[in-house]
């Protein structure tokens, strides 16, 4: 049915709710959606939801014994399509959300994830997609907040990689009560999956060459001074 | 030399300082570092400076009859490389920048600038970076809220697209005044160029197939009830 | 009927829309019930449609001779309350509120506008609220913005000084065409009015003293070390 | 010396790194210059380092037996000035600062923490500050989040109520390795110190009267049409 996909691809979504299971998180109803819509198109999913596990604060790849985090990181090796999703609390990402970043701000500098040759970084050849709830406002926000740090730590973003939903301005219904079926959030959603996975696919057959040691020396000396630049037209 | 890259990519890099020509410009300096590279690669690049042109705000893909916007539109069209460069000004991206992104705004709405068949918006199949310069903080937001825009307008952002240069806290030298050669910005507009550059290579020779079209269709349904949804592991 | 504002009180409301008068503004509908509130507390309001007056960019007070900014800045000197209204495009203030906070960032470097004894900026001893509409999300994106400038420039934020409204996510009505009673946005914007007044009429009574030129001259000198501080207790 | 401030004034300063006790942090550095001058102007200052407390994420205003969180709660009663002090992690605030603002949120539902009277929430009549430290950017991003949360919660905000120190763009020297003498950081303390001081003092004398259960009511009837208001002025 979607025989461009030859490779078998894997997503990973972080679901980042505060809410311990089994309680219900309207994230992973609208993560449900996208699951859903993986499997149509091939793509075998698995859900972590973060508040489940032992995972102290910290930037480091392990903290102590306990920590459940590697088993993340493992996870996070093993899948091409990262998503992070999390609710909305007063207009931000979840602080369960902003523990799994400084999580993950250890990679950059862990030399066990990162390509001895390249210096590509854990993220590198890997998409990431965002996803977001919340009764009201706040999702651009927090999605520009992912879509940055998830490309910062080497992920490619394809396009309209994001999906949310949030109601009216105010107190109000969550995204299940509200009946999970908003026409622009399934729109939202359906496109992410399918960019998502057509650039997964793209680049799983085609990883990027960047060395990122080359530059970082070259990066060294001075880079070309303005006067021997091609002239730039307006 | 880049024997890779078949296919001629051109580079459309928007300054939006607030100042017009010839004032110097920091933004420019730094963008001057990511067109010397480009040329190394191959590509060839074209700066605009937008306080140059007379565009006025709003949110149309055209004003009046003396709007010059539709001209970067064609260059736009024409690119497949596409960096949106800014000065930080208390904080965030200059007005001109704003003003540039409310005219993009228009390109979802423009029938002329979509596909016909497959619904893609005018930027699908381009990449996009983003250039900040300023004298102290908000680099971060600023790169943040392009990112996230670019994305929601089309672009694929390919690893570490971003590229920015910010002084200590408070008032103190801008790019040019502080040298313009801080290792780490060279390094970052290094991996910008070659990670724009490839991945503009391989979107030109694997267009996104994605059918925003039939997808809208599809969203108007409901999506599948969470209740067969395959088992999900934690 | 409000015995306790003795001194007459002026509010000064700034529509940062991108229509120019006659046009129809959603943030003017807004401001509408602000004025109304603020006339039945006697207090007296303008407002000034940004895109209705010549005000080129720039990060200057005064940036040529048809320059209509220097107008403003008398009717900022002359008010005690100061909102800043702006509509939301894609997420974030529109481009005319940015160039208005780029020209209020010349009023911390110009002497005119500055108290030649304490130091203290045009803003200090003023209040400050923020009035937003769009028609989904950014709302908080765009109060935190202009709290937190505002506050920067010298404005004392009083509790809930903003009101806002958005509605669900994706395209949908705006202010206006969705009946503009929202009983949310209604109470956020008579709580903006009732706090901003009481503040203004206190302040107004009992200029700050903090001198701002005693400050910085301590602030070239190291401040205490740690060794001599009392003991802390958590 | 500062007969001025008759009542004696608390301030609570909760320090938002990731470190635990007796682990250095640098905010709390930037922290200590602050106590040194508020302890000059007789004001007395408790800081909690949030780390060190078993505070379990959520909304509520206590989450089990061993939740730390209530005494916070007390601590913030006490207070007539309350300071939110945090690293940048990543461009933005520490997850336990985000855990902070979740666990506050609670504060609008507690019947017992709003004045049964006048509505009023915790924060009313309290002042707040901000206080930021990372080793490159992200300062006005956190203090644009705290700003517009800590004023949603009913704080006032005084002007320049936020003092933060970050280096130049990429890794680098934390606060304490760069000599904590920052001129600009000084100022921008000091200023915060005294404007939080004045108008804590201030706001005792002279508690705000705005009933939000009034205004709650009257926003349940329309607001007066636009027809009805008076002439606007441009």
């Amino acid at each position: 049915m979607y025989p461009e996909y030859a490779m078998p691809l894997h997503s990973l979504i972080l679901n980042c709710t505060l809410k311990k299971s089994p309680e219900t998180s309207n994230t992973d109803a609208l993560i449900d959606k996208a699951i859903a819509e993986f499997k149509r198109l091939g793509v075998e999913s698995t859900v972590v939801r973060i508040a489940d596990l032992n995972i102290p604060p910290g930037v480091v790849t392990r903290v102590d014994n306990e920590d459940e985090w590697p088993k993340v990181i493992e996870q996070i090796r093993a899948c091409e399509i990262f998503i992070v999703a999390t609710p909305i609390w007063v207009g931000h990402i979840s602080s369960i959300c902003q523990k799994v970043i400084e999580r993950l701000d250890a990679t950059f500098y862990d030399e066990e994830l990162i390509h001895k040759d390249t210096g590509q970084y854990l993220f590198y050849n890997k998409v990431a997609g965002v996803m977001v709830t919340g009764n009201e406002d706040g999702a651009h926000a927090v999605t520009s907040r992912l879509c940055w740090t998830l490309n910062e730590f080497g992920c490619t973003v394809p396009p309209n990689a994001t999906t949310y939903w949030v109601g009216e301005a105010g107190p109000g219904p969550s995204y299940i009560e509200a009946g999970q079926q908003s026409e622009y959030t399934n729109k939202m959603t359906l496109t992410m999956v399918h960019t998502l996975t057509e650039m997964a696919s793209l680049l799983s057959a085609n990883h990027l060459k960047t060395n990122l040691n080359e530059l970082a020396e070259r990066a060294k000396e001075p880079l070309p001074p303005i006067a021997i630049l091609p002239e730039k037209h307006n």
